[in-house]
């Protein structure tokens, strides 16, 4: 049980944490910060702050958990504003989409209180935001990437890990640095693919009619080019190191493929195609996957 | 009402048109040809087809419509081969994903009855294929391009629109060009990215725990790579033209967002996401757009 938890930046992240510790019975008072006056009502008229601080200092007073919520550009300095007021038995954690960025920061803002904080990443989420779109079921049969470091106390981490598991999540530790490639592989890339192809679309002069037209394949990539702007822009920054190392790679395929075209190398075509499927079909599609249906 | 309709290649496109007009009641007898014995099979089983036959000429004997809709690269092979056998009164359709290079092929092959092919693309379909994918809801509310020439025969373009607004699709004409263009923007190019990517991720070490983590953003992208790899081959080999315009552009602009992300320009990431997902929220996501769910 949880007697108090803080959460900083209140939108669908945490606002769906909130609303499922409650409805699990599990957390005795939810306080919420948020910068904007209207996020702060929407917190406490959707049922999903019992209190909301007018600032972060009046917030985690006597929370047992503080969760920061915020997008990655505002983690730094939501940091550094926190550290001062981290008691003795309070435990920090976060959302974050990338990891090792926050490591980094949170050791130089916490100091000795660093071991009191376990990084975390819950995927799950959806193209909406904001607390209006939270729900109690969103991390359920999803799962919450912890990457606590050497430094990290064990106690805090199992702290952590239950909170999550009790509202229906499958918690995972990883390093840092293996979370940040994972993620950039299975999301950040793919984000920015689709933002690049509907972008481009976009600038065209028959764009009206290519959207009339769009079929499936880009009826998906147009999906996750409707996320928040904002916030894969922080990831991009965040995660740079990893999300360049693979766009590196993925382009020198991408020449490949566009020279088979040019080259009507038929066999080149079909072997790239018949092993992404083969991918795809064998080991993506196993039963059990649950549907981690975004990040 | 349709006496004879003659599939050639009778597969999920072929097949789902024969069960749908015979739910409609408007066709009296359907003929399929594979090479495939067990096709064939499937195909009267199935209940797709009312006889098959042994070779093409014998499938299309006193057929009122021959469509076909065997893959890309077998389309050459088929149009010589029909040729001799299309009379008078024979109106020959396709169902081909890339068309400028099939009038093309057409226009060499039927010589004076070219005037009576009208060629054509229905853009649906799923990420499965063969006779026992087909079902006659497939066209539902899915939209045929029709791309006539000046020398097309008017009444063959009436009789062909027919059919498919018979069975529930939404016909639209277009120049072979432009249909080209915007199925390479909407559809060619999306499976070709996609395929990259999960082509790449397939080739790492560390590909089953990517897969595993795959959220939101990749499942997208993994299920459109899960078609046809013979399939998009010849697509790719077809509409190689426009193909390779939008992946020049689609590159030039991928290098871009590189460079912000490698000079961490916050302003220019964002203003891209911003333009992608605008176009999206308010152009794509329009009411009365039907799902097009594949090409």
């Amino acid at each position: 049980m949880i007697k108090k938890l803080a959460i900083i930046g209140v939108g669908l992240i945490g606002g769906s944490l909130a609303l499922a510790l409650k409805k699990a019975g599990y957390v005795e008072h939810v306080s919420a910060f948020s910068r904007r006056e209207e996020t702060r009502r929407q917190a406490l008229e959707l049922g999903i702050a019992d209190s909301v601080g007018l600032n972060l200092a009046e917030t985690v007073k006597d929370a047992s958990i503080v969760l920061l919520a915020v997008p990655m550009g505002a983690m730094e300095s939501t940091f550094d504003e926190l550290a001062p007021h981290i008691t003795n038995d309070m435990i920090v954690t976060d959302a974050g989409s990338a990891k090792q960025q926050l490591v980094t920061m949170a050791k130089s803002a916490f100091k000795d209180r660093f071991k009191q904080y376990v990084p975390g990443h819950p995927i799950a989420g959806t193209e909406k935001s904001g607390p209006s779109a939270a729900f109690a079921d969103l991390y359920q049969n999803h799962r919450v990437v912890l990457t606590p470091t050497d430094a990290t106390c064990a106690n805090a981490v199992e702290t952590v890990r239950k909170m999550w598991q009790v509202v229906g999540a499958e918690v995972l530790e990883m390093e840092a640095q293996h979370h940040d490639v994972v993620l950039a592989a299975t999301s950040h890339l793919p984000h920015l693919l689709a933002f690049n192809l509907v972008g481009m679309l976009a600038k065209g002069s028959d764009v009206e009619e290519v959207l009339r037209y769009a079929a499936g394949g880009f009826r998906d990539f147009s999906r996750i080019a409707s996320s928040d702007p904002v916030m894969w822009r922080d990831i991009c920054l965040s995660n740079s190191e990893a999300i360049l190392e693979l766009l590196t790679q993925y382009q020198h395929d991408l020449s490949q493929l566009e020279k088979a075209i040019r080259e009507q190398d038929a066999y080149y075509l079909q072997s790239v195609f018949e092993q992404a499927k083969s991918a795809r079909d064998n080991r993506f599609n196993e039963p059990g996957l649950v549907d981690n249906s975004e990040v």
